[in-house]
């Protein structure tokens, strides 16, 4: 029962989880909620080497194996055993954001990137991901708001433009890998209200098989 | 002319890293001397998560990631530019320390060590690698007596036992790996005096086919 949310910035995972968690507590589920990067003490540590300012010289090849050592401890210290008790483990972003932003809107080596995970995570998979679709101006405008509080210029700089272009590549990129794993992924329309969305996903879950059902 | 140092805790590199130098330095050659873990700014701030006491639930996979990313960096931003402006770089410790101390002493699979090698450095490989040789009892008794400046008591720990079976496997394993390479390897007694130590690096580096040459 692993449950993975994808979807671009401000495109409302984390209300989601919220709302999935209380899902499967009110069938008697126990639940473990966790994110990458991040999830674990170690996690936290790579984290802020990943996002530290002074790491803007990272390469892409060193960016990659610390979000793929993140991952490493992750499923070795949160996932896997979460799963060996049994719980639904709802995870904020995993393998499938590797290949939307390192992949698809940055141009690593995708055949690379399914090669380490291969290698090092033995392809521990998701049985289901669910995706927030949203366009990135709406998204962004979100996430940007949450930032600012609406105070923000109308006057849009040219970095912002620049980060709607690389978002519409990761976009374009998770909507490439839920056609090509029909099986795992569904595609949420996140441009609606969050309970509308949130009705969406109930739907996904109760006809989801084994996911949905009572048993404990 | 990319030249790597190996060998134990108390084995000598340092010094003979700046006898190195100074030999290369005495032809006019330019030399760039760093480091694994480290050599970079985000090197260090990696190194700092594997030297972290914290991280000692620090899963084996992610560990050899977190060395891999760290060397990832190091051949980007200092070995490969070093090399292409012509200078010798010499470099304490590299890949073979990964399959010494992961592989050789903690049991990590070779085959996936040196498949990661492949896959995220493109089997980067120096053209010497000098292995100083010293039993770790030696070894740990110049380090420890480094640290405790000799006021260490005589009866020794349980740690400290572990600590020199530990080294015997690393130990092992660099000689294992020198066989297997002898075109690349040679291997120095590094029991004698630094003196005598640097006389035989002397004279390995100006046998060298290149190296000891005064060509600029």
């Amino acid at each position: 029962m692993f449950i993975t949310l994808e979807g671009i910035e401000g495109s409302g995972k984390t209300s989601q989880i919220r709302h999935i968690r209380a899902f499967f507590e009110d069938l008697g589920r126990r639940c473990t909620v966790t994110r990458e990067p991040g999830g674990t003490g170690i996690g936290e540590q790579i984290r802020a080497v990943l996002l530290d300012p002074e790491s803007r010289d990272l390469s892409p090849g060193a960016e990659l194996l610390l979000y793929t050592a993140d991952r490493v401890q992750h499923a070795a210290e949160v996932i896997r055993p979460a799963l060996t008790m049994g719980h639904v483990v709802i995870c904020d972003r995993y393998f499938d954001a590797t290949l939307a932003y390192q992949g698809y809107a940055r141009g690593l080596d995708m055949a690379l990137i399914r090669a380490l995970h291969r290698l090092m995570l033995d392809d521990l998979t998701p049985d289901l991901t669910l995706l927030l679709d949203l366009s990135p101006d709406q998204g962004l405008a979100r996430a940007w708001h949450q930032i600012d509080n609406g105070t923000r210029a109308g006057d849009e700089t040219r970095f912002e433009r620049e980060a709607l272009k690389f978002h519409e590549k990761v976009r374009a990129g998770y909507l490439d890998l839920a056609k090509q794993a029909p099986h795992r992924y569904r595609i949420i329309d996140a441009a609606r209200s969050e309970d509308d969305v949130r009705q969406a996903v109930r739907d996904i879950l109760s006809a989801h098989p084994g996911l949905g059902s009572s048993d404990p």
